[in-house]
């Protein structure tokens, strides 16, 4: 068994690229040449668009193998294509792990007790059948989750002891309003911070400080978003063990040095997301290249990262 | 259209009943006659559960239509068998339906701008294809989501304007560690509570308070613990035309005055789930008759509600 941050180290180390690639698809991205060959298999259906979102995805993960640090399916992107997108969703975290790619499922779940279970059944395997073998589930490292229920929730999804599953939770997310209820500020006496993300970040260490692997990180990791840099910094002093998932740099507005303000002093510990940047990145050609143009523009993303 | 509070508060009215019905299928619940079934046609296989679940469904579903307020699948045990899995959350749902029971698909979402917009294709419908009409998505009218995210998150699953479907934002949940975030207290001069909790509900009531229906209730709901009656009480204040759904009735220990404490003061505004409760009475029983056993529990809780 290989703990999940120690592999995400690892591929960082292999690849020399902090950056985790968003696997979003959706219909407009597709290029017509796809979207042609899956009409004529399934029809104008939910099939056709998630045999097209597989052929897609396999293009863009074998062009960005070697490449990148993780990748990092869009749950919702596939879920609204029901049990389709589902197999989908469940093919494109099978190929990754095929590439070499260490998977991080973004589903933002975040439920109490027994469906804490089954959540980590539908991303990490292990779902009981009629007999006495796992029958089916997902096959990711790592899921985004919600911290709002408490400990119950996040550390029943977790292995015990740690293995090779983690969980980022959202502490302070890359969005306009994120701030109406992760900023308020707290009462003199409460003792884990002065804001709500502040307490949501003491709690994401008070559960990995038990939990790190040899490279020092731990399994329970943070959403922390490129947008407010300066929160980043001062959530790392709360967080000084834990891998930074960064989304909102590219698309959403951030800089380099915004998505690594988050960084150790070593500059280790944060994993810059980007998702349209490079899956779309063949949009804004004349070409259909879409996995040609994926590997420039994470190319492009990894030598911005590197000097930011 | 019918306003999705309006829906939930006719079916109310008719059945007599503030139950809803928790369907949360899990193997060990499944009568052996049903499983063998499942076992002859799929093999010990995801097929296998996720067919025997929708049977199971459809009969627990014909024995209290009528008799309850609503229905709420709790995601995770759907998703957990992938592909089939979620098959069968969808047959669910439609089933449900065509018995003219409200659906609140319990799937606590929480996700920013795009990713909300999937997610409400997910449980609402109108996924887009590749030509012009959409090509599936679930069919239920209420989404359980999380508002860590803030207003970009919880308001763009919503449609615009008011119309047929809701969300149920979680307040105050049900288990033990749900007060770690949730009732941490914040500094005076905070405009909308005195701790996390109060905030989101204050921040429900503003969401909701031009989205009302004819009965005075609006499309954002709120998820409020029966285990917390004073909570319950005290944020009933804080939202005077919310529709509480309550959890932890039963199961979790909480008595029909407890789940009750949250009402309005004519009695209204609260929908009381119960899932193993019900769906899994047949196991304290020397029969396989679940459906039977399933109408006797809801009548049973029935009775306990209207006397609470």
């Amino acid at each position: 068994m290989v703990h999940a941050a120690d592999e995400i180290n690892l591929a960082m180390e292999t690849s020399g690229s902090r950056a985790c690639v968003g696997l979003d698809p959706r219909p407009d991205m597709i290029p017509e040449s796809l979207q042609r060959v899956a009409l004529d298999a399934h029809g104008d259906t939910a099939e056709a668009v998630a045999a097209a979102f597989t052929e897609f995805n396999a293009g863009i993960i074998e062009a960005i193998a070697g490449a990148c640090a993780a990748v990092k399916p869009q749950v919702a992107c596939y879920e609204a294509y029901g049990a389709a997108g589902w197999q989908c969703l469940l093919d494109t975290m099978a190929m990754a792990r095929d590439a070499g790619i260490p998977v991080i499922a973004d589903g933002k779940r975040g439920d109490l007790g027994s469906s804490a279970i089954h959540y980590r059944e539908s991303f990490f395997g292990g779902a009981p059948g009629f007999g006495d073998k796992p029958v089916t589930g997902g096959d990711a490292q790592w899921l985004t989750v919600h911290a709002y229920l408490g400990s119950d929730s996040v550390l029943t999804i977790l292995d015990d002891p740690a293995e090779e599953r983690g969980v980022f939770v959202l502490v302070k997310t890359s969005n306009p309003s994120s701030g109406e209820l992760q900023d308020i500020n707290l009462a003199d006496g409460e003792a884990r911070g002065t804001n709500v993300a502040d307490t949501v970040a003491a709690l994401v260490h008070e559960w990995g400080s038990a939990r790190l692997g040899q490279c020092g990180l731990s399994d329970v990791g943070a959403v922390v978003g490129a947008t407010y840099p300066d929160d980043a910094r001062r959530l790392r002093k709360k967080m000084p063990n834990t891998l930074f998932l960064v989304p909102g740099y590219g698309a959403q507005g951030a800089s380099a040095a915004d998505a690594l303000a988050g960084a150790r002093s070593d500059g280790s510990g944060v994993l810059v997301s980007s998702s349209r940047g490079i899956t779309a990145a063949w949009t804004k050609t004349d070409t259909d290249d879409f996995a040609g143009s994926a590997r420039q523009a994470l190319d492009a993303m990894n030598a911005d990262l590197s000097q930011g």
